[in-house]
């Protein structure tokens, strides 16, 4: 595999989608439109935590233009123990509660009733006619609170579910514990020469995709229903929406628009099975479109943690033990990234000694979803800041301090999982030996490093190659292009089949259309559906082959394949090599079209890892904080197409250095959230950020044809550490709890005084 | 083969795309709207022959709303001997001039030049504007005109193609020839105790779809093209469509709508070439819609004929030979359907001696295209009306004389080929003992029968097969659905896979979503796109063998497929059958998703035969005559959903009985078209016809799996003789030039007095 020579893969050619994109003819969510189509809005609850008495939508119904009325109980009501979405651990009850309340509303912004009108100024105005009999309940806003023995519960039927340690029996806000160890944590620590142990707060924060939630329906009179809108996965959508509604999945086709941005928020659903319901019940095509407010107010972010980590080293760098505590914020429902954080916190080390519980915490607030290796940078922060002041007390360079205890092939996971042939080592060298890490730093500057690790998804994926009678190639599949990927889809069928990077027109099919294909997340689709992509392609080869081979006369071991052309071997050298094009020429006089499909579910996908390095200056009057200089070292096993692998770097980096320096939901004391907008919701945007340095390490991976990695997860685990180990190195203070805004440094510097 | 037992073959279920196109939801050709979309319109020249001297555009351009302009000379110059279109003989030079003209304007309503403009109003406004400077040439508006030695040429390069005969040398409008032959003419006529002779001639006729020509496109900065709109092929619009326009065939997706109606006459291009150039030349999306009096008057309807058979038997009612000379018009450009008359006039009998001679000639009227068994109702009216006179002659009875003459298995066609096995006979002795047959007549009526002959398409055609996780399943192909195909789909997979035909999802998709197909004609679809079909299926259930082999640890020769289960067979029998479903629910843990792909280019698909009974009531006084009673008798092979096998049963008689009985284009001296309407061509209606009575005589047909036989095209091939004859019969004249319109039967009542 290493051998391989490449004619496409690790080229950078122009995405096949980009034209369309960058002059606004490509169809988002938004961008539908059909005869008669009605505009779907949503009631939201105007407390974090109330029962809900009575709906009253007798005068919405009669409002002008309003044609369907939904609420809760509208939807099925389903039982408790059906599972939902990609990581399975959301119950379809509690998706259909999130989608619309019952029983209580159990966050500001809360859908309560949607209906559907004949213009989006109709339905606006019928929806504040809706009469909702609240009784308010208090909320429980934090972590603290949630677990305190008297706090108020959310829902009564919970108990712990997991490895239940202490916990007591009885209605609970903490919805799970899980727990990782190896070792003797006791005696681990009794052998360090050092101990540290800080407790780290990260905030809730959202992925900030460029394009609100949006999606549209229509429902035939026989039940069959379409439902059009940009997710991360169209199968996902289809499988949620005929759980939520009880439909069979041949009575759903879900087609899928372009999507403006994921990064895990659109894993899930929110307005989809409502816009199909009142489809249904309207009997007319509905669009729901949500605003930015609605997308921060209720849609899903990363969930805040409070986490106490624990580590202890000898003075030669040896780490002899390691606990942490995590506690994260589900929001409303079950389903906070405790378990990923804790599953990855400690995957980049060797540590003989280590103990890991998580906590899936229950507070009145929006419900979290998937955010870019959900939970792994919260666990990277409290890993790697200990790992920063263990290299100061022993005197050690940082990054020598990680390679003393880095994991290499054969070491064992967090799981207890040998490792295959991982790179992470070849990042912190790459890093060691990168300029900037040598670069001097001015005054008011620090620097940080840290690494990271994300275990990668693997899932199912199908695809599709047909070949035009022309020779060139179309490539079909059901994974959603989020990053580029038709880009890769094309090189990896240009590599394939030997044919020009310009002849493989690369499409991303509806569920009707093409085989099943989970999600687009994970960092699985350039590895998992390229897999399907290879296998197709090279069942086309095989076909390819044996027409020729038919048309030369001879068997089909005579005919190779190279550089796009059937070869004679084995005794039919004679034969003039034939192009994909001339062969495709004959295809009705050798047997027809030549198409072919295949599906993949990989036992292994192998893991990611990646080493930062960041420089701040901190202004310490005003305690604004600017990153001057960061560098994204990565393992991409082999990068398909490398600019591409850059720009999931640098949009992971910027990411992870958005929630550490400033990034955070806002609440008061009743649970409402006060800054929903980008306004007020301070993303980074080009100006904040230096060009951001990459080196891509490639270390081929194993379980995978070409050597390829998943690239798009991992560049967002270390930049909360690396952010918060080189402002605590401008500061001279260990800064643990995120966004590092200005008052925070400001306090800190006061603090310190 | 005979033995199998069908569950879901041969039943009757409502058809998947039922309720969306009664409830008016299905989206036609005219349906689709885009953001910023322009209406194309055409303008047509107003003369039947012209020399377009110079077209200008520039006032058209300056009008309001006006984006794009188009002529002929925008369109790529193609060399001439470039062929487009299934049936391969029409040159894209040619097409490329229908569509818009070039040096002459060819028949009154040929497109000269188009334009697209922000509304309808805008575009027929501006498009009266383009000023077309003409040189009015002296048009050849018949076939005796068109042949005769000093007539105008329309094309000067045109010489006759194929067996030359005695045809001179130069400038011709006798596009081709064909001759086909057997034995010794002469000697036998001279063995007969009978001959008998007519000339018969038959008017152009339209096919009258529903649903007129529509089509939109719209095509990015990058060239990238997507063009909506119905037809009878997908792939065959892209193919012409990127050929007249010399694009790559990636660079263009064509996407079907669902289609009201073709039977041939979407088997073309018109406007498609026209809105793909105007979207690119003005950047925006753009439709074009014609209106009815632009279907008739510029589209492809079925050539008129003039014919000349002749007929000679023994007493005994032995054909001893049997001639026939055929002329055609084409039309503005070459392609009548000459010679598929040629091939299938003496299709149905053993004829020792024949000659046969077909002419495709070029007149000054609109191209003709295909119309249900392009040729084939006018070759049967000759030999079919000889038949009937000889058995009268003769004293025979004429089914009884048909049964003397007719094929069966090892016969030769026309062609020289042997037939399989066939079922000519058993509709001959189906109709000989329906109790239609054995019916008094009233007074003023007439009895005819007829048979006919249809060699049915072969071609190509691919499909896909996918599960879903609950065990339902979709299968997809490229072949649009003209009059059932969804249910025939559905049918077949849920024969092969074992499992309800509600739990199959049958899909029609796009270009880029599914493998090469050829178009939905030639009655191709059901028997080849169902070969596709039942090859994915099988593969299918040998991938769920697998499967099931895997959870049961036994290789996979000991599991069946028995009823929608595996089942364990060799030694395995003591596990319990597993459902689809069940085996579906664990394809992630068995090696993903579970999906095939199959295409399919068959050798032989059989042809069709069927023999028709009509019985006529005229009234003397007026001329007007009724068809009273009607029996359709067809071999079927294996009816797939016999409700629309019956169908187009009864749609190809009533077709046929409309051109034999008032249907005609109807021109002035000038080549003007004087009937564009429905109102003035007369098609029959429902209360124009009595119920059409069907007989489905099933005998397989050796070269599908299920015995299938092509059954669109057949039945439009006896009326126009079963109607003739019956006519003869109630007249006491025999009726050879069709239509049999009242003053035409006037006509032959004051002969005859």
């Amino acid at each position: 595999m290493n051998e391989r020579k490449f004619k496409h893969i690790g080229t950078r050619p122009v995405r096949p989608d980009g034209v369309d994109k960058v002059t606004g003819r490509a169809n988002y969510g938004a961008d539908i439109d059909m005869p008669g189509m009605l505009h779907g809005v949503v009631l939201r609850s105007p407390y974090a935590h109330a029962r809900i008495r009575s709906i009253d939508t007798s005068a919405a119904e009669k409002s002008p233009g309003v044609k369907a009325v939904l609420v809760g109980t509208d939807l099925p009501d389903l039982p408790r123990d059906l599972k939902g979405g990609p990581e399975n651990h959301v119950t379809l009850a509690d998706l259909s509660r999130n989608c619309l309340a019952r029983e209580t509303a159990l966050y500001h912004g809360h859908a309560v009733a949607a209906l559907a009108a004949t213009s989006l100024e109709a339905a606006q105005e019928a929806v504040q006619k809706i009469v909702v009999d609240y009784e308010e309940l208090e909320p429980v806003l934090e972590i603290d609170q949630a677990i305190a023995p008297d706090a108020p519960i959310l829902h009564d039927h919970v108990r712990t579910a997991g490895m239940r340690g202490d916990l007591p029996d009885g209605p609970t806000n903490i919805a799970s514990r899980i727990e990782f160890s190896r070792g003797n944590l006791e005696e681990g620590f009794a052998d360090a020469d050092v101990v540290v142990e800080r407790e780290f707060s990260t905030p809730w924060a959202h992925q900030g995709y460029i394009e609100p939630h949006a999606c549209a329906a229509r429902v035939g009179e026989d039940g069959q229903a379409v439902l059009y809108g940009s997710s991360q996965g169209q199968f996902l959508m289809r499988d949620l929406c005929v759980g939520l509604l009880q439909l069979e999945p041949g009575k759903l086709k879900v087609v899928p628009a372009e999507i403006g941005g994921g990064f895990g928020g659109k894993t899930t659903v929110y307005n989809e099975p409502l816009v199909v319901a009142l489809a249904k019940k309207s009997n007319r095509p509905v669009k729901m479109v949500m605003t930015r407010e609605e997308v921060f107010r209720a849609t899903g972010p990363t969930s805040a943690s409070k986490m106490r980590f624990k580590m202890g080293a000898k003075r030669d760098g040896t780490i002899t033990a390691a606990s942490a505590s995590i506690y994260m914020e589900a929001g409303a429902f079950p389903g906070s990234p405790a378990g990923a954080a804790a599953m990855c916190c400690f995957g980049p080390y060797t540590f003989p000694n280590f103990s890991i519980e998580a906590h899936d915490v229950l507070v009145n607030k929006l419900k979290s979803a998937a955010y870019r290796a959900p939970g792994a940078p919260m666990g990277a922060l409290g890993t790697e800041s200990l790992l920063d002041e263990i290299a100061r007390e022993i005197g050690m360079d940082p990054i020598e301090l990680r390679l003393r205890n880095a994991v290499q092939q054969g070491d064992t996971s967090t799981l207890g999982m040998p490792y295959d042939r991982i790179g992470f080592i070849e990042t912190l060298e790459a890093a060691k030996s990168h300029p900037h890490y040598k670069a001097p730093l001015g005054p008011n500057q620090g620097r940080g490093v840290a690494s990271g690790y994300w275990f990668n998804a693997g899932m199912q994926s199908s695809a599709n190659i047909s070949i035009h009678a022309d020779g060139s190639a179309v490539v079909a599949c059901g994974s959603p292009d989020i990053g580029g990927w038709r880009a890769s889809m094309a090189l990896i069928a240009a590599e394939e089949l030997g044919i020009p990077y310009e002849r493989v027109r690369p499409v991303v099919l509806d569920t009707d259309s093409v085989g099943y294909s989970d999600l687009t997340g994970g960092s699985r689709t350039t590895v998992v559906t390229g897999m399907a992509i290879i296998e197709a392609a090279r069942q086309v080869i095989d076909e390819l082959r044996a027409r020729t081979a038919k048309m030369w006369d001879v068997e089909l071991d005579a005919v190779g394949w190279q550089d796009g052309c059937a070869v004679g071997v084995n005794g039919a050298g004679d034969n003039e090599p034939m192009t994909l094009a001339e062969i495709a020429a004959g295809f009705s006089a050798t047997g027809g079209p030549v198409n072919a499909e295949a599906s993949v579910v990989p036992a292994a996908t192998g893991p990611s890892f990646g080493t930062h390095i960041c420089d701040l200056e901190v202004d310490k009057e005003t305690g604004v904080s600017k990153v001057v200089r960061y560098t994204v070292v990565q393992d991409a096993g082999k990068a398909i197409h490398p600019s591409y692998v850059e720009g999931q770097m640098q949009g992971g980096a910027s990411q992870g250095i958005g929630i550490a320096l400033n990034e955070e939901y806002i609440y008061d004391e009743k649970g409402v959230l006060e800054n929903p907008s980008f306004l007020d919701y301070r993303m980074p945007v080009a100006s904040d950020l230096p060009m951001i340095d990459t080196v891509i390490v490639e270390v081929p991976n194993p379980a995978h044809p070409y050597g390829a990695r998943g690239v798009g997860e991992i560049p967002i685990v270390p930049p909360l550490a690396a952010v918060a180990n080189a402002m605590s190195d401008a500061l001279g203070v260990r800064m643990t709890d995120l966004p590092l805004s200005p008052p925070r440094v400001l306090g800190a510097l006061s603090e310190d005084v």
